[in-house]
């Protein structure tokens, strides 16, 4: 980089105006720069950033599991002890009959105090005893291809799929017909559902979802690697049309019956964020009504499966989205945590249940966090200081940090640095966290961190992973969206080269919906690797979140309520326009690329604004609400019945028309997320509009390409804005 | 535009050579030429040529019916006279309840001396007696949607199916579950075969086809038109896999029973070209077994069903294609005639029918046609005179002329001025042929000709429909085959402004399978509108017929036998060398286009010469002959199992990897003939290789793109060798 500043210099005294060319040349001569089998996950020189993989919690004991040996570090001391070895404990799984482990680093030692570490699935969770030696192997594991294994750690049940059916401890507990699926995780993940099993805390019964998608539409995947093409049906409710109905059944495996919540007809009913009782007793969830505007707080008596009541409610007129499960307090079981967007930021909420049941009503509900900044993740509890730990954005909405609230004078604390991203997991007793992170400058880094502040041991502080290549420099900054008054936060990307003489290419990478953010003060503020492979060959690249996406609160987020895109394309104008304003943009060559949401993003612009907007790759896009399922879709959409004109203004058909640009449409044939028929109509509608969109399809992939394929779909995108813009 | 002219004029003083751009740019600016629209069936304004719809004989008179009347024409004398008018024609369809005709061009008069035009299905095949001014309704029409109608000419029988059912006079004759289809065309319309139904000579009795499709695999095409996208399934028997059973009913309308042939198991034997005996007691039947290279002239008692005789068998070591059923000499009922591609060329036999029961052989067979040159249609007969009249290519493999050969002394006579393409149509005497033909410079004539010589009436010469548009020059000419010896016809088409001295870039237009000929001595040698288009946009168009095509005799054709596309791809080569050798042809912009089979061969010919063809666009191509359909596929390909080496090494798949050139492959979604799934595989194989086609999907279209979509899909090619080339 020095060189090429000196070499530079001297060229420009000779040849005044041509000198930018040659130096730019010249100096890309030099530079060593990463390809997309470097910079693309699946690409085979793909580099990850240092980690240290399994790292967890055996009670306040931080487990350091590697390849060849399983460590115990003291968190207070920083020191490692060695508790066993790969060797030893392919030992004893041999004798054990147990095929041999590859590496100790998908071990878990979720028992604190004992000395066991369980082996994954894969190895029937076995469980090995380190200080005796010896392997516990389960006999009832399934013999068919089986998934969704909810182990339970207090009596060692285990629960699992086989089909659509569910299995606890080798025996079939329910006996569905095709179209019923038991389980697994319902509502099409929304709600914050991500699995459809759940053991009460002592391991006595298990909560199950039942999912009836029998009235739902199928759409046809079809798979062209067979020998003869073959239909892969899915069920996949589209906005406005009939949708699956979810019941939970609660499992007994002492006596082996199973009772189902007494919920009434479920037509049209969201149950969500399902938890226990601590003792047991009862089951809680959250119930949503389709139009997603009334939440209800449901307490459902777990023997006899009757309502006992609704504790809590809440409505808006645009949506309410429950996303987290009431959370008991450890030291008090009448007290549970709710988190909730009432104020306009998600914040935590603190109940004492038997204040809701005698109708003390706001006397029951204490605020323990507010201000306009967000709960992220509820992390646990310090039972003996009665402090909750949890992660948030208070620094900057560009953030996630850890702090700790005190329940007895609601004091926060934050624990970590007030730098970067931190995910963090809590030790069983609430007083150490491992504290992985990464900031704009650093990649990762992994300390463990005293709750009650004293001394962090760091375990890794990663290299760049792209040290030795000249990467591109990154910038941040804020700029006003559309209504004129809220801060944006947007990144800009420029060549390792870069030349403030010089007039680039511009390429906006966007996203656009909710519950993302494309601009954080994670490593390089979020940069992905073909933005800085872009920049690289000579574009600025640039992204800017606007209203509607993640972490700026509710308003932000639902400006966007029945005309999904409308405000965000004009959001992205801005960003547009400000690219037009640098000195060192063409102001005629501004590109746009997105996936899923960004895709409806891209083709909307193009659409749109198709004077500003000259090239576009959508990939995987929304082009029509109509075609997208109900829970996203009517979240924020409503139905086609209820909004037919933002349906209609939404629609990017009815644009087809307006296309100038080069726009090239991705899907994968086997997207069951949003289904191939979004693009395919498109191309029709611009058929019949006379307009000219080109198109590539992914065969075998899903809502995006993963994997090898991904590198060669990078490739592919990078070819069309180089060809075009 | 103007100001470019000035400047480029001091240019040229100064730059010499680089005169040729601006010379043509200005030229350019004079020319006037058509669009896409103009050119392209389909277009707005596309200009058909012009033409006599509904010309037809009535016994020995020539029936014109215009919009509002219809004419008789003395053939002799060439005066006509009008019959009736639309106006008096719909005066009586109104007193009979029949809704009024729009137009008199789609009456039928297939009784000669009885005055009665005939309407079509859509008007109940209404009979109107245009003496009497009377209307005859049928009062058996179906009410539910039907197709396939066979209207019997002398007991005035229908049939017609109904879904997979077969109907005659209005009653269901068969009663087949799904997957069982009667009454329609068989074996994917090969062998000759185009329809379902065939009454006897009196109309007392119907073969029909029944088709059992039950065990044949379903392709699933995706209807992405519907609320959710929806499945059409097709039952499509690929290469070596299972293929449907065809049985042959024959139904008495008297007795209102029918029977089946005696065939045995109908697996994997084909039955085509039925015919009867003019005594109604025989149906004769060509079967061929499936691996076509044996066929057996059957002779069925109609009344039993059984086998009487199998009278002529035909074996090739690569394949036979009967085409054609027996006709019966309309002077002598034992006598028929016969036509085989047995010397190399298909010609006609006259067999006799009591030499061959009486085993006599080779005496029974009479060769009546013979020469480097292959017979076309059968027209008829002259029954006075005992002539039979055909077509041939008796004067040039690119034309298409009228004879008559005497079956008395085998003496063969052309009809026709020996020019171009003629289709011509018999009268019931076999007296006169309407001969509707073209030529390189004339677009369509007309002329009333008698078969004995003596004075054509012509009734019509069409003027150049593309009059007042500067329009390209088009040249043929003769290559050698990569075999060095065969002789392959080429057409070369040249901007209207075509300078000599400029280089342009050239497109090959391509096919190069079995039954197709791209250059013939058709009107403009037969190049397409788009060939004419993209020539006048600055490309030389070109294709060339390559070893495999149509009207050259069988060698020429079976030479490609087991391993399509790689003969064909050398000689195309060939011609593309010719390209290069031209002094006004670009040698590094070549490129290629073609559909079907066509864009098989781009796309073969893209991955077996990247260095000579740059830019391909290949339509709804072949891509894995394993895909592809039984019936047309093993006959040249053999099947995978017997084939493995050819299949291997036809299959572009196997080829992604030597792609560099640019790829465009489009693909119909509702294609049931080449389905999607080539299009797609091949792009998986070209991901998994790392190479880059591109994509592009018409939704809705079948084989190719028809219609309005045409337009778009001709701008869209163009585009891409705009883009590109």
């Amino acid at each position: 980089m020095k060189m090429n500043g000196i070499r530079s210099l001297i060229l420009v005294v000779w040849m005044g105006s041509l000198s930018f060319m040659h130096q730019s040349a010249m100096a890309q001569e030099k530079l060593h720069l990463p390809t997309l089998e470097d910079l693309i996950p699946g690409g085979e020189t793909y580099r990850f950033t240092e980690n240290l993989y399994g790292l967890q919690w055996w009670g306040d004991l931080c487990i350091r599991p590697e390849i060849e040996k399983v460590s115990a570090i003291d968190p207070r001391t920083g020191k490692a002890v060695e508790l066993f070895t790969l060797e030893k404990i392919n030992q004893a799984l041999a004798q054990a009959g147990v095929r041999p482990l590859r590496s100790c680093q998908s071990l878990r030692t979720p028992w604190p105090k004992q000395f066991i570490a369980q082996l994954p699935a894969a190895y029937g969770f076995a469980r090995y005893h380190w200080d005796t030696g010896k392997v516990e192997v389960r006999d009832d594991m399934p013999k068919e291809p089986a998934a969704n294994y909810d182990y339970e750690l207090t009596q060692h049940h285990l629960a699992y799929t086989v089909g659509n059916n569910l299995y606890v401890n080798g025996i079939r507990i329910t006996n569905e017909p095709e179209g019923v699926l038991c389980g697994q995780s319902v509502h099409r993940n929304e709600f914050g559902i991500s699995k459809g099993t759940f053991w009460s805390p002592n391991g006595n019964l298990l909560a199950f979802y039942r999912m009836d998608e029998r009235m739902v539409t199928e759409y046809p995947l079809v798979d062209i690697t067979a020998r003869v093409g073959k239909v892969n049906n899915i069920r996949y409710p589209m906005a406005g049309m009939t949708s699956h109905k979810v019941e939970i059944g609660i499992y007994n495996p002492q006596t082996g019956k199973s009772l189902f919540l007494q919920t009434g007809d479920p037509t049209d009913r969201y149950f969500t964020n399902i938890s226990w009782s601590p003792d047991e007793q009862f089951l809680f969830l959250i119930e949503l009504n389709r139009d997603q505007n009334h939440a209800k707080l449901c307490q459902y008596d777990a023997a006899t499966g009757t309502l006992v009541q609704v504790l809590y409610e809440e409505k808006h007129e645009k949506y309410v989205e429950p996303s987290y499960p009431i959370t008991f307090l450890p030291w008090d079981s009448n007290c549970f945590i709710y988190q909730s967007e009432e104020d306009g930021y998600n914040h935590l909420y603190l109940f004492d249940l038997n204040k809701l049941k005698s109708g003390e009503g706001n006397a029951a509900r204490t605020q323990l966090t507010r201000g306009e900044w967000m709960v992220q993740d509820l992390l646990g509890f310090n039972k003996a200081k009665k402090e909750i730990i949890f992660a948030a954005t208070k620094e900057s909405p560009l953030q996630s940090n850890i702090y700790k609230v005190s329940v007895k004078n609601g004091l926060i604390t934050r624990l970590d640095n007030g730098l970067g991203v931190h995910r963090a997991r809590l030790s069983a007793s609430g007083t150490f966290l491992i504290d992985n992170y990464n900031t704009p400058e650093q990649p990762r880094c992994i300390e463990l961190t005293p709750v009650d502040g004293g001394k962090k041991q760091s375990l890794l502080t990663a290299a760049d992973p792209y040290e030795g290549f000249d990467m591109p420099t990154i910038e941040t900054g804020t700029l006003k969206a559309a209504d004129g008054q809220t801060d944006l936060y947007y990144r800009i990307v420029k060549p390792a080269n870069f030349d403030p003489n010089k007039k680039y290419p511009a390429i906006v990478y966007v996203y656009g919906g909710p519950h993302a953010q494309l601009v954080t003060n994670e490593w390089r503020n979020g940069a992905r690797g073909w933005d800085l492979y872009m920049a690289n060959r000579g574009y600025i690249l640039f992204s800017i979140d606007n209203r509607g996406s993640d972490n700026r609160g509710l308003e932000f987020e639902n400006s966007t309520f029945r005309r999904l895109g409308v405000e965000e394309c004009k959001d992205q104008v801005k960003g547009a326009q400000f690219l037009q304003s640098l000195p060192y943009v063409d102001a005629n060559r501004i590109g746009v690329h997105g996936w899923s949401f960004g895709g409806h993003m891209t083709t909307a612009l193009l659409l749109r604004y198709p004077d500003l907007f000259k090239v576009g790759v959508a990939g995987g896009p929304v082009i029509d609400w109509g075609y997208y399922e109900v829970m996203y879709g009517e979240r924020y959409m409503d139905t086609p019945q209820s909004n037919p004109e933002g349906y209609k203004e939404t629609n990017l058909k009815n644009l087809a028309g307006n296309l100038k640009g080069h726009l090239l449409i991705i899907h994968d044939d086997h997207d069951d997320t949003c289904v191939p028929q979004h693009t395919l109509s498109f191309m029709k509608a611009c058929i019949d509009a006379r307009t000219y969109p080109d198109l590539f399809i992914y065969p075998g992939h899903k809502h995006n390409v993963m994997g090898r394929d991904r590198v060669h779909l990078h490739e592919k995108i990078t070819r069309y804005f180089e060809d075009n813009l």
